[in-house]
């Protein structure tokens, strides 16, 4: 940020009053903008008969991995209907929103992942925009080398492990740049 | 926002190609700035006792009401370090933060609230800056009336009923604006 959305005049980095990290600052309206971490929310889409849907981008980053439909909350929507929303525009699936499953922190972007575990409502999906090709996988022909974020590998990898013993706590972890020696993930 | 943060320059709201909805873009440099949900993260300070500490809002909104430690998280923290930093910052006390119990959608305000569970490590608190009092409740004296906001005040009345039963199993819930008839909280 350089200039402040509110008047156009340049911003600086100031501490505030009673605050105790600095914050772009206006030097002409005195707004203070504060920047928070985002929200990824997505689906983990499972048909009848224990298959999931997956996507594959067409969007980078990760163009052409494959990966559950999640994608940026958006202002004026409850967590559900972001992960709906997102599987209806990545895959043109309509899903039933059950549980939250994962929450993923990814401070060194400044994300929050959640999954939400979701029951397919009908086979009549098809690539979005966003995507090259929408298919159901079962668990031994899920394509872990070209799955396209972490969140979604180790939420997958959890969830076939959860659906063997019958039961799906939730879980959350942290994870650190890809490289870091320890990335908080069991 | 009126203006460009990255240029200076007016925006208008127009909507991006392959997008549904209308954004902020920028008239001279086209940068699509975005507008997303942000994040409130709390604890719930249990002591070893069974109490809970409650902190009295010493600024606006709803000052001098009552609430768990919260606040917007912060970039380049996790959620449940965003809610230990919290309860320092509001009570100056110290926490170990155990499990995701609550997370509320407020999507008329853009807000996901999220409140951990959390223990209470030593007795050493005091009011921070943004607090009046601080101090610890057993159940029956929680002041249920002057209580800041709604998903504070649900997720501790979950939280003691709960706690009679021995189990905590992590709930979602909606709330909608003040006064509309269906809150979505059961």
């Amino acid at each position: 940020m350089k200039y402040c959305p509110e008047c156009g005049a340049p911003v600086e980095l100031r501490l505030p009053q009673d605050d105790n990290r600095e914050r772009h600052v206006c030097t002409v309206c005195a707004t203070i903008h504060y920047h928070n971490p985002k929200l990824i929310v997505g689906a983990i889409p499972e048909w009848e008969d224990g298959r999931i849907l997956l996507c594959r981008r067409a969007i980078e980053p990760r163009h052409g991995l494959w990966t559950l439909p999640a994608g940026f909350m958006e202002n004026g929507e409850t967590t559900a209907e972001a992960a709906a929303r997102e599987t209806l525009e990545e895959a043109n699936a309509r899903v039933d929103i059950t549980h939250l499953y994962s929450m993923y922190n990814l401070p060194y972007i400044n994300q929050v992942h959640l999954l939400f575990r979701a029951r397919l409502l009908d086979l009549d999906f098809s690539p979005g925009v966003e995507s090259l090709d929408v298919a159901l996988f079962e668990e031994r022909d899920i394509p872990w080398d070209t799955l396209a974020f972490r969140p979604v590998k180790y939420t997958l990898q959890r969830f076939f492990s959860d659906r063997r013993s019958g039961s799906f706590p939730f879980f959350n972890a942290d994870l650190n740049a890809p490289g870091h020696t320890h990335d908080g993930h069991a």
